[in-house]
């Protein structure tokens, strides 16, 4: 998906709003357990509820692996069937030597349709490069994360600036706000109007809004440029809205109120 | 595996040689592409050829994932063949916030039996503490890579030193020698004596020896402490040395070399 074509969508639906595919399958509903792949089963009911809701659905690969070769196939099942009319994100926070890179690549571009993939940025150029070289396909690379562990290393203080500050400055180097994305925690939004100075073109993937704590309205008002330019994603607090038989409808319940939301920050 | 588990072995063998099954399905000989299975066929056969030369298999996730489902089925084939008196290590590269990490520990400590993960230390804390939890388990976390890319951000200056001597001191403290080691690649040579002043008792995975150009002389006089404290990876060289249908044979004495060259080192 181009960013034209992401901003297409944007407009259309009123929404910046990315589901986070985070399918614990502990947590999913129990009567899905009798399914013969109840993570898809899941995934398929919370698709179906959302898919006006949302302009892209982010699979956090962590939660499949973690099933073996049967959560990778869950995984497949389940970018298959999103389609193409939603930027479908493989939250996977790879990154290699160039040889190792382009092999994850081909995993997110090639064997499976995904738009981008998240990626770790420690190891350098060589790392990122292999994803920016898709025609209409994104590398979105780790800047500020909403996590605790953020202040080990992504904010200590570098001879140039904070360490993600030095991040955005190079890897926005390397690509161009066509393939390159930055991922940006909803939790810094203190944070979020000197980013936006560093790289005032590209979209950011802004996870930890929801269960992290991270708000809606701060971030849209210092995150968003004049093509929107933000990417909010929920996990959990839409998917596991509600553990019981109208798991899908509080999901879309939820994905409803964002979307209204966000409609406001659009208008 | 413990670490005196680790160090037996490596007196046993008289080696502390990792080979890495970067098992790249273009690059294997051709006769086994009509196996049921051509990745897991070939692995079995170098594995058949090496285990009395080497104490350990570095798995590149990469490898399989760019095979989806396919690939993810002979990663889970090979680790298993593997057996328990070798050290596994899933080279995955991996890091998220915490309830992610935890997932990614379970899809490779148990869902998969792996001894060890390699992770990105760029989220911080709570992104490599899940994968210390586990008994006899390991964090394998990446100090200084053998990459170009190396130079972009893990050689940078901090308000404390280079990011890459932050990163050692800081996740040093987060685990123990026993649950605990870095990456840093055969071709920082240079760095090794204030990497081991910094971090003595740590074991280091070294990969870079072999297509990469790092010397395993240097490193091994550099690198080494009274436990060996080195497991030196070689994948393309060893695997790679032939693509005839002899391709084990070679590799078996591609490691014997290696092999050779690590007995005087550590006699």
């Amino acid at each position: 998906m181009t960013r034209q074509q992401l901003i297409d969508q944007i407009q259309k639906k009123q929404s910046y709003l990315i589901v986070g595919l985070d399918t614990d399958i502990t947590k999913i509903p129990k009567h899905l357990l009798t399914e013969a792949d109840p993570v898809f089963a899941f995934n398929k009911a919370i698709i179906d509820a959302t898919k006006d809701l949302c302009v892209g659905y982010k699979i956090n690969t962590a939660f499949y692996e973690a099933l073996g070769v049967k959560g990778w196939q869950a995984m497949e099942k389940t970018v298959h069937y999103i389609g193409d009319e939603h930027f479908k994100i493989a939250d996977a926070k790879r990154g290699d030597i160039g040889n190792t890179s382009d092999q994850y690549a081909k995993a997110f571009f090639e064997a499976l349709p995904f738009d981008s993939v998240t990626v770790a940025p420690y190891m350098g150029e060589d790392s990122v490069k292999p994803f920016l070289q898709y025609e209409g396909k994104w590398a979105i690379v780790l800047g500020l994360t909403s996590n605790k562990g953020a202040r080990d290393f992504e904010l200590k203080q570098t001879d140039d600036g904070l360490l993600y500050e030095k991040v955005l400055q190079t890897v926005s180097t390397w690509g161009t706000p066509e393939n390159l994305m930055f991922v940006v925690g909803a939790t810094q939004a203190d944070s979020f109007i000197n980013i936006r100075e560093i790289t005032p073109q590209h979209f950011y993937l802004v996870p930890g809004v929801g269960a992290q704590g991270g708000s809606l309205k701060e971030i849209s008002e210092k995150a968003m440029n004049s093509d929107c330019g933000i990417l909010v994603n929920a996990s959990r607090a839409i998917i596991f809205a509600s553990d019981g038989e109208d798991f899908a409808e509080k999901a879309r319940e939820v994905a409803k109120e964002y979307q209204q939301e966000m409609k406001t920050y659009l208008g």
